[in-house]
């Protein structure tokens, strides 16, 4: 499968220059053992908590992994590689163990979301995927979460849609949102094709566009209506409340064929209109029709909103949450911890990573509420829930995939487990996440060794 | 052509859900008289210009837009659509006209970077993709060409790699920032698949794993440079200064043989090491071995070094570009200006645009320095070098894209003829942006109208 509408390039050329440029080198020293790579974030930065995301569009990445005739023939073009090299990559396979918390899992500053176990030229070739996948979807969904919070904060569960496909970054960015917002409780999505590739429930109203090509609002309303009984009008176009009267005049005027199922607000005063649109509509005995919002939101506006009282029934979502506005990046990061059984680590300023494979427990108290985790060396055991498991090995899956309906339950559990303050909007105060004696001792004697071999203080 | 890697929908999907329903809706009224929609961004906010990128990705996708059999089989499965006009669907060509400006070109608030002439229905349809791939290429191009600015402040041409793709929004962003990048005055990209996609130059050093998958970090240089004697060595993984010192003591053992390139700062004060690492290889008459530099940089940060003096050669900027972390997406805006002969525009407050076909001027001064724009009505004739031109008749190009070296070319060119007070990293006085009075005109007869027949004051 191409790796965009507009390239022949397969996925595995989706790849910093460097990464193959490693691998052949690899290959020359004979250097195949196998090496531990852990994928995790650093810092939360804004966030009281991350939602892992991500995982299965990397392990069909993993599973599917080749590299096509056309690339190894541009391969061959540039000076940096060996014909014997390209030649040997119509071969290459990944080949290695995956150890991963599933998608939906509330993770923090340092767990790993993924472990890479496999001969060290693979497991360094997919880093560039493998980050670009993660941190975008675990970035996302971390957002969409909070998103969705907002609009329930008084217990009311209002509906959120995704809007935001016009201006996130590129095609694919527009299908992982939708699935990663799906999985962390945003209910639909406008986006067509994310419908049809992931099965969502697709979503929308009108355009203002649509409303303006008719000479007047109240004869697009009605063609729109005509044609789509249940729809939604947008309201705000011209004037809003003058608008939402005009869908009055459409219910008189229809009676019992009246089936239209909601109006939307996209500009103004959003708190005031619906107020204003609500008792419009109730005193026309059109208390069925719903009020939906939309236009620059984000969770504080939506939470704002919902406190104020504001009478919204469902929130239309876009650019603020599509581009993570506020936090456009994760810290993510994807290192070597270990390398033909021994564990390695960085020592550089402010980027030292826990050596070694890894495990996470998370305690929960008797009301089913996690109280902290504790990262431990892989082989330890400790209480708690363990949550990285395997999920592929040798290449191959260990099970399928859970669909995205499974996903979203459990991340919709795991969220509902973690403790209320995280919830909040605003940075709480850090959620415990200790490391094991065992690994503080590994790390100690990895830091240890290689200051001796490398004369440092 | 397929979407995205994991999707088999077509780019005829990569739309809004509303974008079909509207387009049923048209064709059950009738309406299929011609509309003009503008594309254009309302407010710079931190930009002192805009970099009008991506038109030729979406005049291939106009050219190419078909939906499939799949894509007709997902849209018979939800409710909203009748069969005629799914079968329909198999003979949708755009067959309408576009004017823009070309690729390169600097662009100010409210100026069409683009103006669609189509079918209504048509127009309407490619609202979504169109503006996904402009925002996102136009926003990254800008900054790409404040972090070059930045990088050749004191007059020196210093490269600038993008190293961005491992925290950009999915696979196809990482593209469109290579694409983007480039026209902006980026040198390289470490992306193997934009090399293939759209002949970029590639490069790329070594990863830290690397160098810690050794026993020693001067295994780790020795090896690699054996494989690649021109290689830039990565020195920071353990001590910054040591890792220099091992370069030097390579170039002894190497003698005439040693040829590496440069060495590469990845962390800690990159200006004070960058500083001391030139000192330790002067003194060992390795002038020629560059230094670059590396590690959560932006247009700021690349300034401070430069203007500090510190001796960089090259910067290779990752995830503040990438993700366009200051400002994330455009205000863009794909509005409906006309229909049917008849000028259009929304009055919802802060959301008004300029009705009807529109025609951008420039005007210089004698030394060619770009005095300010005026906006105007397509047919009127003005002063200055228009900036829009008709790029698509009848749904086919008027004529073959420019090569990205001709569109870099032609922004450098386009962007040295901006006031040099546009080129401050800070925010500028604003560049003189003036609507013609005839075009001021058109917008109150319109909006003049539009309140009448709506009984508006």
């Amino acid at each position: 499968m191409a790796l965009s509408f507009d390239s022949n390039a397969s996925p595995a050329l989706h790849t910093d220059l460097y990464q193959l440029t490693m691998l052949q080198a690899y290959q020359r020293e004979n250097m195949d053992a196998t090496a531990v790579f852990s994928l995790f974030v650093r810092r939360l930065k804004q966030r009281n908590y991350l939602l892992a995301c991500g995982l299965d569009t990397v392990l069909s990445y993993l599973e599917g992994l080749r590299f096509t005739a056309s690339d190894r023939d541009y391969l061959r073009s540039l000076d940096d590689f060996d014909d014997d090299f390209v030649d040997g990559l119509a071969d290459f396979r990944f080949t290695g163990d995956v150890y991963a918390v599933p998608e939906g899992t509330p993770v923090f500053a340092n767990e790993p979301l993924l472990e890479v176990v496999a001969p060290i030229g693979e497991a360094q070739l997919v880093e560039t995927f493998l980050l670009n996948q993660i941190t975008y979807q675990t970035g996302y969904a971390s957002k969409a979460a909070r998103v969705k919070q907002a609009a329930t904060i008084d217990g009311t569960d209002r509906t959120v849609a995704d809007f935001g496909m016009r201006r996130m970054h590129g095609a694919d960015a527009t299908l992982k949102a939708a699935r990663a917002g799906y999985i962390a409780g945003i209910d639909a999505t406008s986006n067509v094709a994310a419908g049809q590739t992931y099965g969502l429930p697709v979503t929308g109203t009108m355009a203002h566009s649509y409303i303006e090509a008719h000479e007047h609002e109240q004869e697009a309303f009605d063609a729109f209506a005509d044609l789509y009984p249940r729809t939604v009008l947008l309201v705000d176009t011209y004037d809003t409340l003058d608008g939402v009267r005009r869908v009055v005049k459409m219910a008189k005027a229809r009676g019992d064929d009246f089936q239209v199922r909601g109006i939307r607000l996209d500009s103004g005063d959003l708190g005031e209109l619906a107020r204003k649109s609500r008792a419009i509509l109730d005193e026309a005995g059109l208390e069925d029709v719903n009020i939906l919002a939309s236009g620059g939101l984000d969770e504080h506006r939506i939470a704002e909103l919902v406190q104020s009282g504001a009478p919204i029934d469902g929130f239309g979502v876009g650019t603020k949450l599509g581009t993570m506005e506020d936090q456009p990046y994760l810290d993510s990061a994807y290192k070597l911890a270990g390398y033909d059984g021994t564990p390695r680590m960085k020592l550089a300023p402010n980027k030292k990573n826990l050596p070694g494979r890894k495990q996470v427990y998370r305690s929960f108290d008797d009301n089913g509420t996690a109280t902290g985790d504790v990262i431990t060396t892989a082989d330890a055991s400790h209480g708690g829930e363990p949550l990285l498991q395997c999920v592929m090995r040798n290449g191959e899956r260990t099970e399928a995939a859970p669909s995205l309906a499974q996903s979203r339950t459990y991340a919709h559990d795991a969220l509902a487990a973690l403790p209320e303050a995280l919830h909040a909007l605003e940075k709480a105060d850090t959620y415990p996440v200790d490391v094991s004696q065992a690994l503080k001792d590994r790390a100690s004697e990895t830091e240890a060794a290689l200051k001796a071999a490398h004369d440092l203080p």
